[in-house]
């Protein structure tokens, strides 16, 4: 997963955009990035890290401009190198600068065809190099010198034709404007805002709306399926329905793990679905294991569940406490040589208190179970902490299929659900008890009135159906043995110094 | 406040010592430390930074040894620099290191006393530098070649006559041993622990028992107020109660908001406490404001006093809901040549779910107020979101008092409830209704039968009352006139390079 | 000036790279860059400083490939940032890397062009940047999936026709081949060398010959004044002749000051030339001063004017010593708050022997007078070292006109021979006689039999006649404003982070 | 070697301390610090590399203070760490702070004695630890509030007696008062000169002279053998012989290598002195090869030797020609994984100019012959440049004798000349005729009638003598095994991260 921002604003755009990939950080703490553009030229900073590391005063004070574009990265499972960091950069045509969240799933045959068709180079394997590659190439092709919206919007028509799977894309035409767009199903999230100045109006588009808000801008409304918006270098801003069907599919992962709980997808509170799913569960729970279902207390696996776990308590009429507490600061293991390095557990993030356990049947709440081995050991904590029975709720359903839109999940063979029954599970994980939503559940929980043509989702990772098409067992079994292949070679034998991963640095400043 | 740890181990302790210092940055943020012992040689790393930033492998790798001992800071307010990082050392006798949480009321006197009577320089305005020299120069008057435990005890003992306040420390004899002490009313925690290992017993001396307990040692006791603990370069451990009449009365303060939640000290549940100090608020608000009070939810301010809302709210009967999201990445606002600061407010830490607040009368809880801005704003926050009422509780009593025992307050003036009635406090801060936790409930919170022993503590910053004594009129004065001085001077017109404030780097490794 | 180097070899070049930048370190000590190329992927690391300091092992460990090309670079005045490091890059067509020394004297015509004609986006104020598109633009009209040297030789002569100035370029061509060619009159200069390996035959190019020798290369030959050579992905070389009229004029400036006395130039050992300026120079002083000239010994300025000082003295039969030492490490001059500057003197950098000096006439000689200002201070010196008389010889001619072809040179205005006589220079630089070389006896001093065709050079800034055309008295009075200008704003208000000019660091790799 | 520097000020010495060590660059580029005192308070910052690398801008305005002391250190070969970068600091009493250019022979006694009667610990195996603790152990004896003159002299001479070697000393007292001193036979230099300002005198202690008069002080005359010099924080200086027996014994390897050529030390001109060298070295040649030699050119290896070469020629009566060129940019062997370490050759420090060679007999002149191993290399680049005959003079005796006070040599078994003959040392370098200075040559080269009380010097390099006794067989086997242990284990199993060999680095500033 990642978060993208872009602004076209009528004052410098640094800060703002610093502040808006902070506001962003959860969705990618690998790498993060930011270009502008002032009076025809680019500046960029980008490098591994989180924004707080990444960006120094004497970046930002290089950083000028009030346009631009930022990113967090958050890598995609099946890359082959970490040295990606975006926004992306070619010169021709005008000089465009790219950021993506999501994954092309057919990046690989547009790669081979861009080179033959066009002898552009591509230097990383990152999909987002495709996609911007895609888009100057099909920019190009209009052959403008000054590119009018509809020649945008027709170029970003070209680009929902070549390229599937989800994506959220902003991108920087140098001297020309600011572009937004999201694929036909919508699949990542992308909304804009606006705000008055003394000077005009500025715009901002974002993965989440929290980035939006915490800026001082008014929310305007997400970015439908298919649809761009196009601001020019003078402040003009239009939009335009770009896919020939869209079709409104959502990842309903965002609602269950991914985006903060305070912002708004799609209309959709994300707070309130998470409420909504402690509720479905607990009906659940109560449908299943009755009405006289001996949980003494539920607990959450802090931070995600939290806000379902209470809910759910509330539902089942039972207390809610926080018995587990999460270590803030996370530690490393350092290698030393003639040492054997030691396994970091789930202990060294979370501790149990006590007082909460001894003696209690507890539930135990998580937003999802994908691998299932940290649920092992979390509820060997717990019966290590005195807890009489210990039971697991999981507020998503089974998690059975990869990703393939933008989230780093292992490959379908680690998935604990991938083959196995939920009782089969909850031998394996060793709960007394294991519940699941069920998917429909899960759907109705997020489902609004207030957005009424937003039915359905892209629920692939639970039913395997994967809303933008073209994904068949072949290419599954070939994203299996690409995810195997990384698993077994983490530290590649070389490392990229890639020319678009650059960390670009100030030259020409002596640090002192 | 600050954060300490020793250990003196059968095998090397570097990485224990880190994940004891990880485990312990709650109570430090600004600086840490860590120097261990081998073969009579000290190995010192510190610097200003979380612990993640501060340790590189390089460090690591260089801090050899199986006895050590650790630091992490957060500065104490009257201090003139910033740059005095600990463990400190001296040379002389054995070669000294020492690692201390809390504060001396008299080392001003001490200090010059040090120089006229031992020409002691002394390069830093640290109390902990002055504490050590006091400590090296009691030990060096035993002139020994291999000081006996009664040496060192008597040498603590002396420490006590001579320094007045609280203090908690740690330090290391090279090539001797390793001592713990706490001040004679025990006001700040020490705690300690051991484990046997197939090469003997290693012992482990903390500030909070779950640095003891994440790195897989057993608790063996709190330190008693005045008592020191001596383990020799052998591995022998004994401890003697080194104070005339030691007085056991720890900083309340510590239960209310330093310590880890899941953390125990001096026998006591943190956790537990505060859970009584949310049922203890919930009764006083139920006598106060009556049966029929109108709250309809209950909302933390997060993150610490999430654990005495939840039980406020169900003692009350009343909805808790998590309606502030914290943002775990906090940002910067980076100073651009020619353009204003603008203010970070509390918006960039603290984010409102609408939901929560719309049309309702809201409580909100926080484990205490200080200067009371904050207050103001985040009840500001709840209005905009559509609250009907805002009321507002504190967990603790009214701070009207300055501590002088090591923890970071502003002064006496800037603290809101100094000199005003809650009714004054409420009008400033904009709520409906406000409370205040009594001292006395405060007090019965904390207490508990399975220590019968504690049964005062250090509450001066909510009575005045200082348990170490030597505090009167002038003394309060001259810190109000300090740090007031010292907030007028942010940024001190010299920047210290002290010694013994060092960032001891690898040498003679070049970076690559 | 800069300097340059490409290898086509048959294992990894990244430390034969190294080794050469470090052999051309003196051609420009700026800002370095190495780009390799390995399975159709770059690996690019610059950055301004020296070749020392740019390279770390972790970059050099990421620098893959058995082919590459990099670039030491000395600023040219008129350049408007300081952050504009090579090789530079363009994605399409092919991926391109090029680095470049000299200058075009119709980039900004070029630049425009570009974007006209092809929307290509150039981020600096680099002619190398443009000359890099122009290629680039020329390649892409050929549209061939695999260029053959033909298609290359093509590109090269449309260089060769659009832009205008001198240039010694290598570019890597991703996946096909490296490429270096020259200007039509070989102003800048460029070689060639190769070496039998066990793997084929290995292929370097580089700015001055040293930088093959020193590497086990066997030198071939320079390359002609507008010749190209190419060697394939394969390893298969080919050269051709590529302007229409080529006429061979290198820079007599090499000879005096830029290139390593170690090095051969188009054929002419640049010792050896030195040597001759220094006898030229003496038959002009018997000529002038007459046989009985009071000098008591020949003093050179180090390091340059060595050579040619050792010839003179011997050639007039007076003593030739060392008076002044050079500090080979130097300082900087620090701003503290609250003190002023002081002025870092040439004493700073020479300290004289008084020895030497103590009542004799001593000659002073140096390679030229540009400014003349250290001239003053080092006259000086000498004076209150006790010399009776002070002379002063200048191995080259008076300097009149700045240069066009990238040599950093002062502007017009700032030259001090550039409107005066010998007797108002000797009058402003104090000696007590001055003498310059002539122009005809530099170039005689330079030619040899051994090159019989080359019998003239480019010494515009000793005549003003600019050998590569399209230089006026508009072009002259643009660029004076220009490098008054620059003068003026040393320090740019703002700094570019340009893509380009990236320091390219390593990601992904968390240094420890 | 390394290179000392004191500065009694009357306004901020930051600048000229960092200008000095800069100018003492060539006595040891491994390490730099520099120690400033301010209202009592230290300031320090050291780490290994050059000066211009240690010191930054952020250093330079932390180091505060009108007094200080700085140091750059060449590593004595039996260190065994490379992590003691000076001046080390005690702070007991007064907090002393010391620098030291020498070496103790008899440091690991003093050491264990200082444990056992003082119970100082010493972090380092550096003998200028031990010589500090010497130093502030004698002055604590004194016992004063305020030491005076006497008292810094009277512990100057307990010193002497304790400690046996070569030692040039700067030191500081805090608060007190800045002190330099030299062994009882001036084996390490040590001179002072002073400034008239207008609030006062000023004073500067340091090894050479050029450090002196480069920043503007008038060299007042060099330290006597055993003699002290003392200025007080108010600036009043004295000096006094503090040795009982002091005799006058400089190391002749200052004049031979180590000095600047423009420096004058212990009044006699280092320049001058190489001169004769070369005179009385081509008296011997004529001597011993006769009048009728066949030497065509004599050719330095630069860049120590070209003095005395020169005025070797003269005396010949044959032509002087700089063959070789230097690489002034010293290049690294990267090692790579999978790639076989390169062993870098003389040919990448050295660059013969052919011309010079070809076809004749050449007489190579250095400055000594240590090793042995470079002058083969060397001798074989003139062959291979077409030298028909290839002579090898030195220009100072053979080296058959380890150091023991300061310079970092091999041990005795790696010196070519310490069991061989003339004739065998010939065969071994491939000359076809080699010859060296005789030691009494040398002495009456470096001789002078301006200073008739230096009629000796320590030559122990070439005659064993020992001029400060204490050294026996016994000492000199341990020191070759010693030396030969390290030069074994090259790269040592640990890196201290010493205390006092710490950089100290600014904390509390963010780094930008």
């Amino acid at each position: 997963m990642c978060g993208v921002v872009g602004i076209a604003g009528k004052s410098p755009v640094n800060q703002m955009l610093f502040d808006a990939l902070t506001m962003l950080q959860h969705r990618g703490q690998d790498a993060a990035g930011i270009v502008t553009c002032q009076d025809g030229r680019l500046f960029l900073r980008k490098d591994t890290g989180m924004v707080r590391d990444v960006f120094h005063t004497r970046h930002m004070r290089a950083l000028q401009g009030n346009y631009g574009i930022g990113h967090v990265r958050y890598p995609t499972a099946g890359s082959s190198s970490s040295a990606e960091a975006q926004p992306f950069y070619v010169n021709s045509p005008y000089g465009i600068t790219l950021a993506h969240n999501g994954n092309l799933t057919n990046a690989a045959e547009i790669h081979d065809d861009l080179f033959t068709t066009d002898l552009r180079h591509m230097n990383t394997d990152s999909d987002s190099e495709v996609l911007l590659n895609v888009f100057a190439h099909e920019l190009q092709k209009r052959a403008k010198l000054t590119p009018s919206a509809e020649d945008v919007f027709h170029v970003v028509s070209r680009v929902h034709e070549r390229c599937k799977g989800g994506y959220a894309v902003v991108a920087m035409i140098t001297g020309q404007g600011l572009v937004g767009f999201r694929d036909p199903n919508g699949i990542r999230p992308l909304i804009y805002g606006s705000r008055e100045t003394e000077n005009g109006m500025e715009y901002i588009i974002a993965s989440e709306s929290v980035a939006i808000t915490a800026l001082g801008f008014k929310v305007e409304r997400d970015i439908a399926p298919g649809e761009a918006i196009y601001i020019t270098a003078d402040g003009v801003m239009s939009t335009k329905q770009c896919a020939v069907a869209p079709e409104y599919r959502p990842c309903i992962f965002e609602y269950v793990y991914f985006a903060r709980p305070d912002a708004t997808i799609d209309g959709i509170s994300v707070y309130k679905a998470r409420l909504k799913m402690g509720e479905k569960l607990a009906q659940k729970i109560l449908r299943e294991w009755g009405d006289e279902h001996d949980i003494d207390v539920v607990i959450p696996i802090p931070d995600t569940s939290r806000t379902s776990a209470l809910e759910l308590a509330n539902t089942l009429g039972v207390k809610f406490r926080e018995g587990f507490m999460k270590n803030r600061y996370i530690g490393r293991t350092f290698i030393m040589p003639g040492q054997q390095l030691r396994k970091k557990s789930v202990r060294q993030k979370l501790n149990p208190v006590e007082l909460e356990f001894q003696g209690k049947n507890v539930l135990l709440v998580d937003d999802s179970i994908v691998r299932g081995t940290t649920c092992n050991e979390i509820i060997q904590m717990a019966r290590d902490a005195g807890a009489k029975k210990v039971f697991f709720a999981s507020a998503a359903p089974m998690v059975k299929y990869p990703n393939v839109y933008g989230i780093d999940m292992p490959a379908k063979s680690e998935l604990i659900a991938s083959e196995r029954s939920v009782e089969e599970i909850r031998e394996i994980i060793g709960a007394d008890r294991l519940i699941f939503q069920d998917l429909e559940d899960l759907k109705s929980a997020v489902r609004t009135k207030k957005v009424p043509e937003l039915q359905d989702f892209d629920c692939s990772v639970f039913d395997g159906k994967y809303v933008a098409g073209g994904i068949d067992a072949e290419y599954l079994a070939a994203l299996e043995r690409k995810r195997n292949d990384s698993a077994k070679n983490e530290k590649p034998a070389y490392i990229d110094v890639n020319i678009d991963a650059a960390s670009v640095d100030l030259t020409g400043v002596r640090e002192e």
